[in-house]
């Protein structure tokens, strides 16, 4: 038994027209108008599977398929919300293969011993929304509904996750986590070049890295450009530049053990002939090694203080993310490994490098992910791009792990 | 003779209001609204002290007081704008001691052998419109009126400086430079702490550093900040790093005889978990000594070049400003000294760190400057400060240079 490709293909082109950007890009923030669009198009195909919906108080869409046992259902899915300028198949690609999945097993009039559910989490990306990960955070139990709701958005703060979940009508009524999984699986693209530079059909997701996310703010003195001799200057963004160069060159002499980017940066007052007064910045770090990973926050943190210090400035702190990372169980990444060998496609064992709801999941229920090769790792990119038959190869993988872990008789 | 220090306090606190930020602040950028109410205020105090009000197609404002001879006005002044929460000195504090000196005049009913000229000159900060000293560029010949009537707005496409002009009511009909000065002297604040620091009253400008201004971009690719390896990012904040350090530490090895300074930087897509794919920012380069200047642009610049081709990612650079350093003629600095010592006054021959619109107006006409203290050097920055008893002084200062140049028989 395959997937349809050329259905799966259609419907991928169908959603990338939803906040359509470009040639090829898709922006669609979570809980705008084009999620909402996108939410109610997976619904009416959800029910056209004939599935049994669900919409939890955060917004997470579940579809039901029944099994021959009344279990807990083997899940699958992922999110349709994109980042600002994103592609067409970050996140979507696990939520309509999902969604092929059952149309297959409708085709072909399987009915799996366990039930199946398809699932859509909310705000994966957290974009306009902190944090990310929202819904598979909320739905595993390791956030706070009523907090989240409150949550106000980066742009507007008269706008909450709450009131938009309101206004897009996807705050459902289900309490998040009151389905119990038996396990969750993932499809994704990897938003990486590896698979693609090695030349490897699949990857097998072993684990997840930990995410620290930092903010800090460099304060020092506005002052004239032309006026203020160099002795007296107290420039926020000459001491940020030392630490933006200590920060990259971190992970540089790291070897790959750790990842530390500088994404985001801001002076004020942010004019040409003035002497910045404050330098805010944000900190990146990962990795899969939790200790590697605290070290790493440790060091950098020690610098910054030192440099700062040295250069007779003051600093400020926000630690915005803090996850661990998460290896997902032998027995959930060897069921995709068999599905793989099955299907005679290659593969690789390896961490991933990005977030996902699966490391959510994996607090509710054996989880893991598959990866297909992403060209020349662009994700979070309008030239985001993964080619047909990596996407078929994927979704086939999908189906066979899926149906070997619910069973067909 | 002295001015009354009273009354041109309270002429300063009144242009205060106009704007205000804050306790002390004041924000005032040219063409605004509250450039047109400050403008109107003076044109009413002009007219009362008895002056012919000439306001040219720039909007330059142009004040004069008949003298016993048909000479060509010793002019003064400065400009009425500020930057974006700047002070309560910066340009305004010339425009109304040349008034105050006016008015003292009229009070001793002395009428001067040449005439005298009060001007308040267009857009001197170059905050919202390039470039800056924009008025008195075009009085001197410098630049092309017709040119700076289309400059737009930096956050309006919409607003030119002729549509804003027109708007306020100050498109004026003579045309700039119709009116030949004698010689032009602007009191400012210094804008540095140098005056503070040697406990000095008067600084007698020798010289206005040049001025070079560059906007760089730095052009990588974007990639998502967790699956990325190292080797494989073009990561143009990284890049760009390398090189404001470079920048910074420049100006602390050039021990003052070169300043440089990034006041400006913007990294996009500017996201915490995305590798920027480009870092643009600004470069603000001054030295008094020309050979200094060029040198140090041309050594950044090579710098830019070996880095950014070194990291394997590109540049675009922009030249958006290049003035010359400016040497005032002895005769006139010498003016502001021994009106300086007859005030039993200390001084110092210094040169300006900021641009001023005398170092335009040299190019028409003998110019000069004469600078107070700075409490503790602060300007463009609602907190700048100078003490009533240095107003005071320079304005005397002001005074006694004038009517020292126009003579009073």
């Amino acid at each position: 038994m395959k997937i349809n490709a050329q259905r799966l293909l259609e419907n991928l082109d169908r959603y990338a027209q939803i906040g359509k950007m470009g040639e090829t890009g898709v922006e669609r923030i979570a809980l705008s108008k084009e999620d909402q669009q996108a939410r109610d198009l997976l619904k009416s195909q959800m029910i056209e599977a004939g599935l049994d919906v669900h919409v939890d108080r955060m917004g997470n869409m579940i579809g039901i398929r029944k099994g021959k046992q009344d279990d807990k259902p083997v899940a699958f899915g992922s999110h349709l919300d994109t980042v600002y300028a994103g592609g067409r198949f970050d996140g979507v690609l696990g939520v309509l293969a999902g969604l092929e999945l059952i149309q297959t097993l409708n085709d072909n009039q399987i009915e799996t011993d366990k039930p199946l559910a398809l699932i859509n989490f909310t705000n994966e990306e957290g974009v306009r929304f902190a944090p990310d990960m929202m819904g598979s955070h909320v739905y595993a139990g390791m956030a706070d509904l009523a907090e989240i709701l409150k949550s106000p958005a980066y742009d507007n703060a008269n706008e909450s996750v709450g009131s938009c979940l309101e206004a897009i009508g996807y705050a459902g009524e289900m309490d998040p986590g009151a389905i119990q999984f038996d396990a969750y699986y993932e499809l994704h693209i990897e938003q990486g070049p590896v698979l693609e530079l090695e030349q490897i059909d699949i990857g097998v997701v072993e684990q997840v890295q930990g995410i620290y996310w930092t903010r800090y703010t460099v304060k020092g003195e506005a002052n004239h450009a032309g006026t203020t001799p160099v002795y007296y200057r107290k420039d926020a963004g000459f001491t940020a530049a030392k630490l933006q160069q200590y920060i990259g060159e971190y992970c540089r002499k790291k070897e790959g053990s750790v990842l530390t980017t500088i994404g985001s940066i801001k002076f004020s007052p942010d004019a040409i002939n003035i002497v910045p007064d404050s330098a805010m910045f944000t900190l990146d770090v990962r990795s899969t090694n939790e200790t590697l990973l605290k070290k790493a926050q440790l060091e950098i943190d020690e610098f910054i203080t030192e440099t700062v210090e040295g250069d007779g400035l003051s600093f400020e702190r926000e630690e915005m993310v803090r996850f661990s990372p998460v290896r997902f169980p032998l027995v959930m990444t060897d069921s995709v490994q068999t599905a793989t060998k099955s299907l005679r496609l290659t593969y690789k064992r390896m961490p991933s490098g990005a977030g996902h709801d699966a490391q959510m999941m994996a607090h509710h229920c054996p989880s893991t992910m598959i990866f297909i090769p992403s060209v020349r790792g662009i994700s979070h990119n309008i030239a985001e791009y993964s080619h047909d038959r990596d996407v078929e190869n994927g979704a086939n993988v999908l189906l066979q792990a899926v149906i070997g872990r619910s069973g067909i008789s």
